[in-house]
């Protein structure tokens, strides 16, 4: 499934870089056009960042894996200016920040598993966020500089367990509840700047089993990709292959009354504008 | 400088492992006794993890790096009974969890550097801290066999900027204030757990320009290294790399009356009872 924004005509530039299995079981980075999901154009890059080259070759796509493999996985709080006023939270001067771990990083079409230390009562909940690939070393970037340093954009889920993100359960502290393996969908593809011109500008929106939770623009955010960028690099060195989720808008479910939290069963579809959709079903940790 | 009970005699399985830079820039892993720090003993391994077979070769010691290149680090907040008294805290039924950045790891005897937002008023703060290093991927790990995935053990400074820890500046999240570049000081070396049968009995130190301004036993944390790996991997991959900083002893610089905090000029040093000392300068981010 894939947005009908996705929908452009092929270039010479690559607009829509994946990293796959081929039958062989190998590691590919391939282009896809939205149409089709089962076959991808070879590109010459090996991590999907930076200039790609087409080939003129054909490969079939057995298995997505994530399009980047992320060296670290900064997270954004409270970035949209209607989800801090659902969570009755002050809008932030400085970006709230915090980590995910590397190894909930899975790609589209993988399921999302719910912890068992976190299956009974409830309390997973996803949320739709515009990611940011940093293509190289990036530090005390200034605002007019800093997406220089982007080599892409993706979609993300930020699944986050809310009593493990509770001051009981976690301390206050995110990133436990947001780390648990599988909470950090990263794709389908990536798409290069030049696709996207202005960051600022993106429908972003959360289908919950095909229902609407989460529709919003990236216009809503606090802090600008840009400025994110620039403050997060301040004396401090963001690696090449650094992801920054710029956080999300409102809808999130547990401010919702009843709360609707994911469940075994479900299916989560993120869809930004210009990027795609990244599709990942719900399941038990004990149907593994 | 290194402590007193550092000084065991050499043995035929490494004890000491140091990652160094030799004269021609080459990157080696070796072993050096306690006494002499200007060579080193050549190791086979390539990364300082697992099985070490000691070479008969010695190599010049050009500059020392961080005794492991972590994937990810992990740090536990109020995991000491005392040092949860002094801040007010109530004792965590949970670890409280957070990141540091990979930009943030330096090695024994480079410079701490205070960022330029974190200069005026002074902010930067010492913590002593027991780091665990994983060997291999660990995921439910019980309390049992969770010792079995450490790698080894060294001395790390959780160095953090307290204004942009707090609620004003950080949202409430830590993972900023101790992600600024240098402020994760690792090392001298890494210890394997043939040397610490008990990592819960080990004297913990800080030494601000020689004077002793924490001191405590890791036998006062309130999870245990057994713990704290069995309950970050309930449904987390650890990934083989994963540095784990367990939390600091009470006698930090924000808390104490006046504060105190490190400034250009400082010498820190953490030691930790069989493993060695951490010694690292503080220098203005301008001096540089």
């Amino acid at each position: 499934m894939l947005t009908s924004s996705c929908r452009r005509p092929m270039s010479s530039m690559a607009t829509r870089v994946i990293r796959f299995v081929n039958p062989q079981g190998q590691v590919c980075v391939g282009q896809t056009p939205p149409s089709s999901s089962s076959s991808a154009q070879l590109l010459q890059s090996g991590d999907g960042l930076g200039s790609l080259t087409i080939k003129h070759e054909k490969e079939i796509v057995q298995k997505l894996l994530p399009p980047v493999v992320p060296t670290q996985v900064i997270g954004i709080g409270l970035n949209y200016r209607n989800h801090a006023k659902e969570t009755n939270m002050a809008i932030p001067k400085h970006p709230v920040v915090f980590f995910k771990s590397l190894g909930s990083v899975i790609a589209h079409g993988e399921p999302i598993v719910i912890p068992r230390i976190a299956a009974d009562p409830l309390e997973v909940d996803y949320e739709c966020e515009l990611a940011v690939v940093l293509k190289e070393d990036c530090r005390n970037a200034t605002i007019e500089n800093a997406l220089s340093f982007v080599g892409g954009y993706t979609c993300a889920n930020d699944v986050s367990a809310r009593r493990w993100q509770s001051v009981h359960k976690g301390g206050g502290q995110w990133c436990r509840a947001k780390s648990f393996d599988t909470f950090c969908p990263l794709g389908p593809c990536l798409v290069p700047p030049s696709v996207i011109p202005d960051p600022q500008a993106l429908k972003i929106e959360t289908y919950l089993n095909g229902e609407c939770v989460q529709s919003s623009s990236t216009q809503d955010m606090i802090f600008s990709v840009a400025e994110l960028i620039s403050l997060l690099s301040q004396d401090t060195t963001l690696p090449a292959g650094t992801v920054i989720l710029t956080g999300t808008p409102e809808g999130v479910g547990y401010t919702r009354k009843p709360p609707l939290y994911l469940k075994p069963g479900d299916k989560v579809e993120i869809r930004i504008e210009n990027i795609g959709s990244l599709v990942n079903p719900v399941v038990a940790a004990s149907a593994l």
